[in-house]
């Protein structure tokens, strides 16, 4: 059921839907799932050795440009999901994530997606990802 | 440097940025534009004369199967935004919204984006929307 | 039906609740209520002359030390409420404001609460007030 | 520096900050810790062997009546939280929670507080707390 490439790095990341991002339908409210793309890429930087965190500590943003989610299913509270993202492209100032969202039992798809980000210094000017990231999309 | 059609109704709905609404890099975290675009379709539907509050009673749903965003520039705490959205088509059991983010006062455009929504019923059942709501796409 | 003081200023903030703040149990999630008050208390400083983005841009913020809600009476997506706040105690350092949410038409209580603060500098060691905000007590 | 009882069961769950959790101050804001604590006491069931979904799937919740939280000093983004949660008092309809946020290499102290919990069915009257669950507070 999955639509993750074979020829790449899979970030993996597990976590129990939170109360708070259920709304009145009684399902996962769908900007939740923004926030769980954000989790998942932030975890695939600790996965690959980086930390976002200190990236932004040296001066530097991946803002993000663009998004997009398509809502297969709905998910609930307490159900366990797994983000699984990579990079489908990787240039000198900017990068795409793409994303699947599924059960971390049975493996049913609940949202695909993907981000567009450009890298940008302190002052707001854009600039070159650095090498060390930038082998993330080796 | 509006986009917004001009041969079809458009709703506005202005608010100031909320601190909690920001992030880390001092600005309007992504995601908190999808709560706008939620909040610029429900005043949408008051301006037009429905509320959707009234329409989930009545056992129906518009839930989200895409949404689609493009960040222009990034708006800061205290903003007065405007969201401008409008239908760009509707059909049986479906409806697309776009929108456009400006700042209230000058108009500087900061996010547009699209969401796509099916109808259905309290059982999760695809269902037709009323034709009192699908006369908002005329 | 109010407990609000008759001998100060009162800041009133009305506004719909969003979907993205209900949850699964159907009403606003108790979480969202926090950002009510903290929407309440920017307004107030907006009715009393003040933006606090530019209390920022000073290079002073007002934290937040304590935080507490007493929920009454649960809110729903799409009802209008109204954030009622005023200052308790002000001092030197730091400042109290005390909030009731109401529902905006029919003034049923739905929440009281209350926030402490302290004012500190960009480089985060507790600062005065200034005089201009101090004020506000009077 | 804890504040926890060695007389009882405390529930530890640890998790990295989101970026979107944080705000323009460039920390936490004030309102997703008390996210952290709904996440620490849901956990909390689960390590006691109760699921909260499945509590509500049988028709009772246990709703929030009243928060409090004292905020020590501030996270960021990145940083590995642990909440740490116990049962102050459990009674025939209604429980109180304590928290203590702290960091989860290091052990510091970030935030306090607890919420108090009233059992309701789901027609919302006030209603037992089931044995299974009234037995954690043992």
């Amino acid at each position: 059921m999955t639509l993750a490439p074979i020829d790449r790095f899979i970030g993996e990341t597990s976590f129990y839907v939170r109360y708070a991002e259920t709304d009145a339908m009684g399902i996962v409210h769908h900007a939740s799932y923004i926030l769980y793309f954000e989790e998942g890429r932030t975890n695939y930087a600790r996965q690959r050795g980086h930390d976002y965190a200190s990236f932004e500590r040296s001066g530097l943003y991946l803002t993000v440009t663009e998004i997009s989610a398509r809502y297969v299913k709905p998910a609930v509270y307490g159900q366990k999901l797994t983000v699984r993202c990579w990079i489908r492209e990787i240039k000198s100032r900017g990068l795409k994530f793409e994303y699947e969202i599924i059960d971390a039992d049975t493996g049913a798809l609940h949202v695909t997606g993907f981000t567009k980000h450009i890298c940008i210094s302190k002052d707001g000017h854009v600039a070159s990802i650095p090498a060390a990231w930038r082998a993330w999309g080796a």
